[in-house]
Order: structure tokens, then C-alpha cells, then sequence
């Protein structure tokens, strides 16, 4: 794993007016990575904490901050917040979340949001259904379609991506909350990943629809801090990233009612330095699909199958807080993780999400004060 | 089927303003259709018999014109014509007809083009896969990939459209050439779909490559003039439509080793009125999916997947010459067509190409003396 495989031009010197594109203007910076030269052009700065990104049908984005605010950005302009929002608890790592666009958005305008929320008892993780006003000021129909079991103190590790299925049903994760043994209580949302219905009951293939053994809504467990979960469009199977501790950051493939054996099992140690758990394996318990120690902090997961990036295809691409980078994760024929290539690291600042764009490029957010909104093009695609 | 189910506004009455989109300037005009409002913009005009269009990975547009030029256009500026192509024979329907960009064209800049060719026999269908250069002036590599097996007489029925598998390799479809009983002989290309690998060779899959039942190149024989030909990305199945003759236009599913028929049987009778063949259906000959008669004369056909029009999810939207409409054909949840909605007829003339843009926005190329390029986009996105 090569730290740096990237290394930054000023666009000038690039001669970047050779790669002109035709909606862009060209602005940004080119860089060299591994297979490609990209162009990082920002469309958007000044959010604060941003958190996730979506493309509407016209184009345009639609990016949660952190603090409790949604925004549209088009044409480098930023909108005021759109009104409506549920009430979030924006404390520690917890606040406005994921959001995610209906499939049928262009004709119903309906998303899905998540937060952390609060009630007297402490805070958790919730989500949200909603449809965005005809002239995009303001949700309507806000309706709660997940809250998790147990509402307690603390404000970390509240997981809250969201995947859609190719059946518009949803998945999304839920972190451990700080308590590490709530990942094992099968009564209990934190560490797992729930399913569920578009408007939030239980889908009829859930593994424990009919069983007392677990919360009905739940998928899998066992996972601490999930962030990322996405499907790939080629095989259709079901991918997350999650948060380790000092290590022990994983990619997972969950599957219905298997335990992914977190803090049992894992690749990582406490930041004190102290063992955790029994090991790194242990019968009835799953392996990761890949594991990352020292942990890169991955904030979501997106499995390349645009155009823009022939080389990239099927490739993980996953964003990360800690090294402040792109992670390029390389897959053989049989699935197996056989490179990793870090770009950009270190040159935009911590990176919260990460999705292909319809044509292809990469969006991403950074998750900071002023916090950016960023478009990974390819730089040469005119000049061979 | 009702005849004309668009009707047209001036953009100004219609108050397109507010329907401000991120790229495009607000042109066109704003069509209602059965169940959405969509504009409809000239991207570029003078185009002489366009035939083919597709989106380059930066966005831009690459045309085919028949008389055999292929031309970039970008931000509405229609370039000089490539150089380098292969000599084709444009007379009749013939000259230069498809392109079809390889799965990794932004690496390789790899395409793929069809033409009638001539040779001192006559005149057929003939394939070429070619490298665009870097400054996008011309052609390089340039190599006949399928040549069908019989050069005749006449100017006619060339079929010519292609299709890229998932797996990269390409399914051609070749017309009768005007010759109706050459449809039936397996030792002939005419009539026929063929299925080749991207460099030409033959699929280890093919029904008769270890046959002399049939040439190996063929993958299904007994069409007349099939000129749409795409893969439905939800279930990976192959479809295909076809000119009929006074009726008698087809869908089809091609399967491998099968026979649709032509001009054995046949909903459409000769332009005569006389008869054609056996009747409608014969046992070992395959039945359409779907026919039309009166004929539309379809140019094109894609299964629509996009997300600018939920409404569409799954229909197949055929380009049609004759009628000069978009048909786009309902199904229902077993697949059988259901209803059928005739869009823009005679609002833009002869429509021989329709694909699917990223965006999910339509692209269509008309075949008249001065073509155009034109881009079909949701006109109520944000104003509900």
C-alpha cells in the first residue's frame, strides 16, 4: 500500500486548457493518480460539515450539514436551508446525516433522511421519510420510518447510511453507540444493519420477521460503526464499510441474520492499546471481506461501475476521515481485494461521502468547517 | 393506440422559465404527454441524414451522417467531419449507419461503426471497429470486423444497428437487402442477427459454431429489416425491432438458433396488398413479442432505466420514421406490452436513432436533408 501515489499540479502549469470540458468551467486542480490523471474541481464551499450528497434528476445536488441543515447547489450557488427538517441532535458525532433520493424522486419527490435525534432519555439513531416542495424550499409528509430500540447517552457511533434495493426497499446502518456489547444484543438496533420496507415495516424476507430471537427490522449484526453501504449494480450483493477501533476498520458483505462478530472478533485494539474480544476469528462468527489496520476511518462506500473510469471498474471506492483520502480498493476475478490505492490524501480534508455521478465522475463532501463540495473528473479524456 | 397524444406549447406561453435547468440554456419546446411535461431541445442542427448518436464520456456527442461523416458536437458547435473513416457506399438506405463506443472507450477510445460497403459484386453490410485519436480529427486502426457473407444489387435493407453485450462483445443486425427468402437461408448473414467478439471472432457460445447447419457468426435468422437493437439492463435480455413490410413491424427477444420467420410469416402483407408467405404463425417459427400494422417504420429501439422519467421505467421506446413519432411501448409485470403512447408525431420529422443519456434525459437524431440532434428532459422537475 503506497502512502502517497498522488501528487498535485497547479492546473496552469498542467496545461489544463488542452482538456477542456463541456459544462465546467476549467477550474480545479489535476492530478496524477495510479491509472488516470483527474481533475478535482470544487462546486461548492462554505457548508458546514456536509455530510452526504445526492444528484437530483436536473443535475443539481442536494447535500446534508451535520448541524441540522439540507441545501440545494446548482450552478456553484448554494440555497438556503430548505425549511421542514425533523429536529436533530447535533452533538458529537450525531446531527443531520445520510440522505438518499427515492428511486421514483422525479415523479414523487420522495427522500429519506438520517439523524441523530434525542428524547429524555439520550439520543439515536432515526430516519426519515420525506418529499421535497415543488419549489424546493421546504419537506412535506416528514414521517419517521426507523428509530432505534434504545435511546441512550453519549453522542458517537450512530452508523446512519442508507442503501436502497433494487426492490425500494431500504438498508441502513446503525453504529454501536460507544457501547460495544450492544453489537451482540440481538434485541437491540445498535451495531447492525436493519431492512426495511419504503415506509418503514418489515420486509416479508427479513431473517427474523417471525422469530423472538432478534428485533424483527434487523439484517445482520455484530458491526460496530458502520458508514457506508451500498449495493453493486453488477452482482447486486450488499456491501458495507465500517469504523474500527485502533484498527480493525472492515468491508462486509452482510447477509440475512449473520453476526459479523464485533467486539468478539476483530482485526483491532482499543485506542488504549488493550486487546479486545477473543481474537480475530471464531466459529459462527464471519470474517470481513477485507480489514484496514491502521483504520483509515471510512466515512461510506461506493462500488465504481461509471464510464468516466474504464480502469476503475468494480473497483471499492471508499472516502476516509482519518488519512483524509480516497481509498481505490482493486478486486481479482474471484472478488478477493488484491490492491489498494490512496489518492488525495491529505489534499482536501476529511471526506464524509463519496457516489459515482450519472456520468461517471466522483462527488464528494468534506466533513469540516467549511466544508466542500468536490467533482473527480477525468482530466484526459480529450487528450488521449 | 391514440394517434396523437402530445400537443405542442410555444416555450414563452408555457412559462419555461421556471423550469431553469443547470446546463442548457431554457430553448425548446415544452411538450405535454400522457403522464409528464418534457422539453425538447436542439443541440444541433444541419446535420445531413444523421443516423446514430452517442455521449462521449466528457458529455459531448459523436453522430453518424449517412452520406459517411461522423462528427463531434459540444456546447452546440457541430465540429469538421472525422477523417480517416472507411469508404462506404451511400446510396439508397446505405452509407454510413451505426456507432457504438466500447464499454471502455474513455481508456482505449475504441468504437465500433456499420456501413453499406460496396465491392464489384454490389453492396453489403460490413463492420468496422476503429480508435478515435486524441485531437479527435480522425480515425485510426481502422478494421473491418464483420463483412457479411453475400454483396448484391440494390441499395436497401442493410439493418445495421449494434448492440454490446455485458460482456463485451456485439450483436449486429443485418436486413434482408430487399432479397425476402435470403431471411431463411442459415448460409446467409441477410435476415439475420450476428454475434461476434469485440475483435470479430466467433463467441464460443454461438448456437452454430460447430455447426454447418448455419454460418457462425449467426445468432437468430428470419428477420426482414431489424434496425433497433439493445439490451434491457434489468434483465440482460437482448430485444430487437424490425421493419415489417406494409405492416408487420416487429419486437423481438432473439434467442440463440431460433427462427422469427420472415418471410415465411409475417403480420404485414407486400406493399402491393398481396400476400406474404404462410399466415401469422407456424410451427418452429418464433412469434413477435409485439407487431405494429400499419407499419411505423421503426429506426431505433432502448429500454428505457433512466431516472429523469420514473413514468417510463421498463418501457421500450422505438424511434419511428414513418409516422415521424417516438412510440413508447408499456409492459406489464410479466412483460406483455399493454399500452402504447405516440409522442411528437410529425413534430420533428423522420426519427431514426433514440438512446438513453446518462442523465436519463432521451437523445434523437432525425433523418431528413437538414438533421438534427435533439435532447428530450423532464420540464416539471422542480416545479412539481
Amino acid at each position: 500500500m503506497d502512502a502517497i501515489s498522488t501528487f498535485r499540479f497547479a492546473a496552469l502549469l498542467a496545461g489544463a486548457a488542452a482538456f477542456a470540458g463541456p459544462v465546467l468551467a476549467q477550474t480545479g486542480d489535476v492530478l496524477r493518480t495510479q491509472e488516470v490523471s483527474v481533475r478535482v474541481q470544487k462546486l461548492a464551499d462554505g457548508l458546514e460539515h456536509p455530510w452526504a450528497v445526492e444528484v437530483l434528476p436536473d443535475g443539481g445536488y442536494i447535500v446534508t450539514e451535520r448541524p441540522g441543515r439540507l441545501r440545494i447547489i446548482r450552478d456553484g450557488k448554494v440555497s438556503d436551508p430548505i425549511d421542514g427538517l425533523p429536529k436533530v441532535s447535533a452533538r458529537g458525532q450525531g446531527g443531520l446525516m445520510d440522505v438518499a433520493l427515492a428511486p421514483d424522486f422525479a415523479i414523487s419527490r420522495k427522500l429519506y433522511l438520517t439523524a441523530a435525534t434525542a428524547s429524555d432519555r439520550g439520543s439515536g439513531t432515526e430516519a426519515f421519510s420525506a418529499t421535497l416542495s415543488p419549489d424546493e424550499k421546504s419537506l412535506e409528509n416528514v414521517a419517521p420510518i426507523f428509530t432505534m430500540q434504545r435511546f441512550t447517552r453519549g453522542n458517537i457511533q450512530y452508523g446512519s447510511r442508507i442503501a436502497i434495493a433494487p426492490d425500494g426497499s431500504l438498508f441502513i446502518s446503525v453504529g454501536d453507540r460507544g457501547d460495544r456489547n450492544r453489537s451482540q444484543d440481538w434485541r437491540d438496533d445498535a451495531g447492525s444493519i436493519v431492512h426495511l420496507n419504503a415506509d418503514g415495516s418489515i420486509p416479508a424476507d427479513n431473517p427474523f420477521k417471525n422469530s423472538s430471537k432478534a428485533l424483527p427490522e434487523i439484517w445482520s449484526k455484530g458491526h460496530r460503526n458502520p458508514q457506508g453501504i451500498t449495493f453493486d449494480s453488477a452482482d447486486g450483493k450488499l456491501y458495507t464499510v465500517e469504523h474500527g477501533a485502533k484498527g480493525g476498520d472492515e468491508i462486509n458483505n452482510p447477509e440475512p441474520g449473520k453476526n459479523y462478530g464485533w467486539p468478539v472478533i476483530t482485526y483491532g485494539r482499543d485506542y488504549s492499546g488493550a486487546k479486545i474480544g477473543e481474537g480475530t476469528a471464531k466459529e459462527g462468527l464471519e470474517q470481513p471481506l477485507h480489514y484496514w489496520d491502521p483504520s483509515i476511518a471510512p466515512g461510506a462506500l461506493v462500488v465504481y461501475r461509471g464510464k468516466m473510469f474504464p480502469e476503475w471498474n468494480g473497483n471499492f471506492i471508499v472516502a476516509a476521515l482519518k488519512f483524509q483520502l480516497l481509498s481505490r480498493m482493486q478486486r481479482d476475478a474471484s472478488g478477493g481485494f488484491t490492491a489498494e490505492e490512496r489518492m488525495f490524501e491529505g489534499d482536501y480534508g476529511r471526506i464524509r461521502d463519496v457516489i459515482v455521478a450519472p456520468d461517471g465522475a466522483l462527488l464528494m463532501v468534506t466533513d469540516e468547517n467549511d466544508g466542500e463540495l468536490l467533482r473527480v473528473s477525468r482530466a484526459e479524456s480529450r487528450a488521449g
